[in-house]
């Protein structure tokens, strides 16, 4: 797909979002010629599955337009999010997720010598980075950070407080990685009121997931892994919940929408066909989503149709993945040691509480790991 | 001072304080007979007054029973509390503090041999701590960290969020200093509900100032400088607040208090001596605080005989150290570097007001050297 004037491009950046904040900066970097530098952060958790087809569209879309893309693989994030796995598996994680993203986005047919992968921990526990933590959180008042961290972590009085911390460490990425644009969920928009430099925001829309719910790793009947047989694959999507006529919070129409429709158009034809050989019928051809919501409300596209169809599409996205991964014992490793293998379902033992001594006072559950931190003055 | 059984010392070691917290900590440290390791952090600000004798009473007596004391000069939190001073700034004033409280300390007496400096910046801003402050702040909820902070700075709605911050850093410093008891303001108590390590905590009275308010260095009728000449020492004393029989809040019997009778306990006799001889009669002496108000509340000891005993006991501390700061050009030039003097009073700067070039958001201010924080990675 050729991109070659700045409007082909801006438009190209813009597709498929639920906002575009101060796009002007955007439009004066067009004009100037130069490449936009863009950054999107992921934390390295669970295992990547299809509904990371969505961000990866945004990114070979951004690619495609000629953008710088920094991919930064927040591990110190990751590491947080829920404190068991040790730093060093968390790391193990980030790498997998960077020959993962790799692959896809390759897949995608986009070139990708303009994508850089940057590790989280490789500055944001640097002295000069650590300051501005504390200096930004010496200027900005305990209401901003609230009203900012609000819409990032979920609200509640049990929130960790790393929840405020997090705007301000994302203020300072974009900084850090010195990008004229962030692109990520709606959750960073109210990291804005927080910045002293103005950037601007590409923010997605939050796709519904394939059964209708948001495609989550931790549910595995949710999701469908990047690494999923052909037969797994089309069995989940089979057995994924599709009401006939109803469009609104369709996870198959928002993957044809999001990613496959998309997906076809950078790879030269935008179109997404529905085989009808089974009822003798000539093939339905679809160019854009208005026309397969259409159908599908009309059920002239139902769901016995439309379910092969995603199926067959997202199966010839996963092929080369799939034999890349098998290629490729270095990724095969990697993954093995990020998501080792449980032997069988372990009881999780307890965190040890560990009082303060003091009677009335709330007790903190404090992991091993920091129980052991040592004296280093 | 003798102070060789555990007994002696535990009683030094607990005299005038508000509240011991965790007292059984230091007992089990003095039954193992070996020294108790204390810390004591002050924010390098504003320059030394006499309001500093009462921490320096404290320390000197920790010092008299044997303890090792770290005491952090914490620059980056001096750094962070007004942001105006440039750090290196900061850092002449944390090298004048050690210079000034170890000639304090010196004069009341003590051997200053089992104390130490560290400077916060040393080790706040390695990557091992910062990994802890992410840690503590993803274990700690919102809810708590208000409430522990809430005591540490003043309370309000623009209160910077950094207020949250520092309750975790001050656990660390615990950590990190590796002490089993700190020493401090009644603001420490609350940061025991974040601690995953069981501390000691001894926690000062709020001591009025001279004029019955807190001394403060940023109102100069309400502190003595250390450096005060005698003349200014008597004129501040002649003119400050003491309203006869009520002892109450009054910052000349607190003076007596925790400061010239502990100081002549150190020196071998717990003594404050008032002369009488321009009425003709006896000096009054007293060994203990209750001597003191009982006399005051009488009017047998009334202001203008309190004063002048006041003043002449507080030169004979200031005497060493002002010989000291004469004889030591070090310390001469490490004062003007600290606090250069203002030519004339200078206008403020507003600080710019940067905004995002969102309409209807908050503006930060934000001050130049934050802005030219430049991308390192």
């Amino acid at each position: 797909m050729a991109t070659s004037t700045a409007s082909d491009k801006l438009a190209l950046i813009k597709e498929n979002l639920s906002e575009v904040l101060n796009v002007e900066i955007i439009e004066s970097v067009l004009a100037e010629g130069r490449p936009l530098k863009v950054y999107w952060g992921t934390a390295p958790t669970g295992q990547i599955h299809c509904g990371y087809f969505v961000p990866m569209i945004k990114i070979a879309q951004l690619l495609a337009a000629g953008c710088e893309i920094q991919c930064l693989l927040a591990d110190i994030h990751g590491f947080l999010d829920n404190l068991k796995a040790p730093l060093d598996l968390v790391q193990q994680r980030a790498e997998y997720y960077r020959l993962t993203i790799s692959a896809m986005l390759e897949s995608i047919g986009v070139p990708t010598e303009k994508l850089r992968f940057v590790l989280g921990s490789s500055y944001q526990k640097n002295p000069e980075y650590i300051m501005d933590v504390y200096k930004l959180s010496s200027l900005i008042t305990e209401h901003d950070a609230r009203k900012a961290g609000a819409e990032i972590v979920k609200q509640s009085s049990n929130a960790p407080l790393s929840g405020l911390l997090y705007p301000i460490l994302q203020v300072l990425d974009e900084q850090y990685l010195d990008v004229d644009v962030q692109f990520g969920g709606k959750t960073i928009d109210p990291v804005s009121i927080y910045s002293p430099w103005r950037r601007a925001h590409l923010l997605s829309f939050m796709v519904p997931g394939i059964n209708g719910g948001k495609m989550s790793s931790s549910d595995p009947d949710s999701k469908i892994d990047i690494l999923d047989s052909a037969e797994v694959v089309a069995k989940k999507i089979r057995k994924s919940l599709a009401v006939p006529r109803i469009v609104e919070e369709n996870g198959l129409l928002a993957f044809v929408e999001f990613v496959l429709l998309p997906a076809a158009a950078l790879k030269g034809r935008r179109e997404f066909v529905v085989d009808r050989s089974r009822d003798g019928l000539e093939p339905l051809v679809y160019s854009n989503i208005e026309e397969v919501q259409n159908d599908y409300r009309n059920d002239v596209l139902n769901p016995q149709l439309l379910k092969p169809a995603i199926t067959q599409a997202l199966l010839a996205i996963l092929a080369p993945i799939q034999a890349k991964y098998q290629e490729s014992k270095e990724w095969q490793e990697i993954t093995l040691k990020a998501y080792p293998p449980v032997e069988k379902p372990k009881k999780e033992k307890k965190a040890k509480k560990v009082g303060t001594g003091h009677p009335g006072r709330p007790k903190t559950q404090i992991p091993e790991h920091i129980k052991a931190a040592k004296a280093e003055v």
